[in-house]
């Protein structure tokens, strides 16, 4: 049955979405290394070096700090299921897709959710975060996506913090997309349970979910009256294994984990602040020259994030959509952006300079495509004048 | 910070212990290649092709057949997460870790689960299932382990399967070690629901768990009262993504949906009857060999499964154990076995030979390797006679 296909080449992408972003040559040679078995020692001791470099990133000494076998949204699961029981209550905070999804979350965990709604576009201030509480009675944690990425804006953790710490609730934070790309501070902030992914800042493959736990979070999940609804995020089973027992649990993702650590080697090679600062110094490039193309950001300046660019377009002329500028992007250009979410789907941009994707010539390369489209749509454009813009702030 | 740690290398090794097995260098290829978006027509592409190929190895018609974004213990949630609700009655067979776990995951969901328990070792029998049906009330489904990897047997799907049929009851396979090294027959069997993993005999990386729903099960998805407990693992929620709607849901893991097409090519080049035969003569030589050692079978041999071999050692010096053992295969001779899991523990070998690692050449480096090592500990071997047994069945 020698009906052999032709094997799947990707076309060459440009990727300026909302993650996956671009991969380092480096990891991709990682993932293409041959297999070992999820208990050999070689593999133990990736294991190890795993916890160490995300320790390094998260900014924190929490010994249960491991990658869950699953991709970011695994991640926020097994940080609610392993906390909440039926009845528990939980603070959410949502100006977001993703602050939905945490509510949809643990309402299936049979707790009580509170979520405390905030304008889409807008970040979560210390004010909102101290209503959200004068509102609950004694919420077990509270929740809070650090940058939202169904809209641009990152919430000043540094300031809420405090805020959660006096309330005594366990601090769950989202750092799907912050990570690796502007400051994380677990221990600093003192966060109770963070999650993360890799396919962002980290710039690895989807399809592992970093995530570290505190003492107060071990302790609540020690002193749980039931089982963790889900057995293949239980932590108090995960840990055995990636703790010195060695406990089989499941079967590792290796290749992946092959990928997550180079990844994470290459963030150490930067260092942490050359890295934030590189997606900053790019972030402003870009958006210097959106704005000179008429983009309008859909956050203010002070709360955007310097990953995830999310815009409002320039008035295009009838019968153009944004969709259909994107797939020009896509299929002239190899270049890929991300569309609207929820309230914003058909309204809103949002390019991401994450990672590898955070490189002065994508964002040059990009700005030059949309030259060339936006005329096409109905869009006056002087030459050369985003581009001056971009450089300038480069 | 030029800290750069020296790169992973990961040793050469011979994977034969109960996966992950040996990966064909076009899968590792497939696995490095640059990443596309999720939502990138060529990617949506590529997710059609892993549902046309799935629904070809499972041998199925299922709409909704597609890849779980985790390993098979996810797979294994995902069906009974979906299926179950607060006081279902489920029937679960267990003749080993595997059901086991199913047990225990049936409990998480608040249901009841109704166990019946087969020594380790023996296969479950179309008698058990009678028994277990007829000690139970109304159950709505019936699990069971196609293939046990704790213990290396086979129960006979093919005469159960009719007897899970008269009950009513949805009938769940587990196939992970069995799915692409011996017969499964979803629609012939009318399974309802099936999980299985990618890094056994399917021989790509760990991280992805194929699944497949039938009429039945998504008829009882649609009318449950509840949520599915689960966000990640909600079926009603990823068949959109999976479906002709592309409702984003989670981002897919890019990569390793690469390394699952190409592994699920090399299985259609090879042909699936082609593929079995060879799983089966390669364990019949194995199978020579080893009992020439010394070893003997923990399973009788019409309920030997091909790609799995689980043995117990024979009488070894004072002062050795198998796990010294092992490791000097491991350390010598790059060579991974598996050891006993649960009740076996300490007891026996589990010996793969699944997909890529079912080779007759590698059979024969392990029985050269055991020659070496067996007689250090104390077994007398007469040089050449476990080849030749294995040779003349190959």
């Amino acid at each position: 049955m020698m009906t052999t296909a032709s094997r799947f080449a990707p076309p060459s992408r440009l990727l300026l979405g909302p993650g996956p972003s671009d991969v380092h040559p480096r990891v991709l040679d990682a993932l293409s290394q041959p297999l070992v078995g999820h208990l050999d020692p070689a593999f133990l001791g990736l294991m190890d070096e795993l916890k160490r470099r995300l320790r390094a990133v998260f900014r924190t000494e929490n010994e249960l700090t491991f990658a869950v076998s699953g991709t970011g949204s695994a991640g926020m699961e097994a940080c609610l299921v392993n906390l909440l029981e039926e009845g528990d209550e939980a603070v959410v905070m949502v100006n977001g897709e993703f602050g939905r999804r945490m509510t949809d979350i643990v309402a299936r965990c049979r707790a009580q959710p509170r979520p405390y709604e905030v304008p889409w576009g807008r970040a979560v201030e210390p004010a909102d975060v101290e209503k959200a509480l004068s509102q609950a009675k004694r919420p077990k944690i509270v929740a809070l996506v650090h940058a939202e990425t169904s809209t641009g804006a990152e919430s000043p953790v540094a300031e809420i913090a405090p805020i959660v710490a006096r309330s005594g609730a366990l601090f769950v934070l989202d750092t799907v997309t912050s990570l690796g790309g502007c400051p994380v501070e677990i221990d600093a902030w003192k966060v109770d349970a963070c999650y993360s992914g890799t396919q962002k800042c980290l710039s690895c493959p989807p399809g592992l979910a970093p995530v570290t736990f505190g003492a107060r979070a071990r302790e609540a999940i020690r002193d749980r009256r039931s089982k963790v609804q889900s057995w293949y995020l239980d932590v108090t089973m995960i840990e055995k294994y990636w703790g010195a027992e060695r406990v089989y649990h499941h079967t590792a993702p290796i290749s992946m984990s092959y990928a997550l650590a180079e990844a994470l080697r290459l963030v150490e090679e930067e260092g942490l602040s050359a890295r934030f600062a590189r997606h900053r110094r790019n972030h402003l490039s870009l958006a210097a020259g959106l704005e000179a193309f008429g983009f309008r950001f859909v956050v203010e300046p002070a709360r955007r994030l310097w990953m995830l660019n999310s815009v409002f377009l320039p008035t295009l002329a009838p019968g153009q959509d944004e969709a259909g500028l994107r797939r020009r992007l896509l299929d002239e250009f190899g270049i890929e952006v991300g569309g609207g979410l929820g309230e914003f789907k058909g309204k809103i941009w949002r390019v991401g300079l994450m990672g590898e994707s955070s490189r002065r010539e994508k964002v040059l390369r990009l700005l030059s495509a949309l030259e060339k489209v936006l005329p096409d749509a109905g869009v006056a454009v002087r030459p050369g004048s985003a581009l001056a813009a971009a450089e300038q702030c480069a």
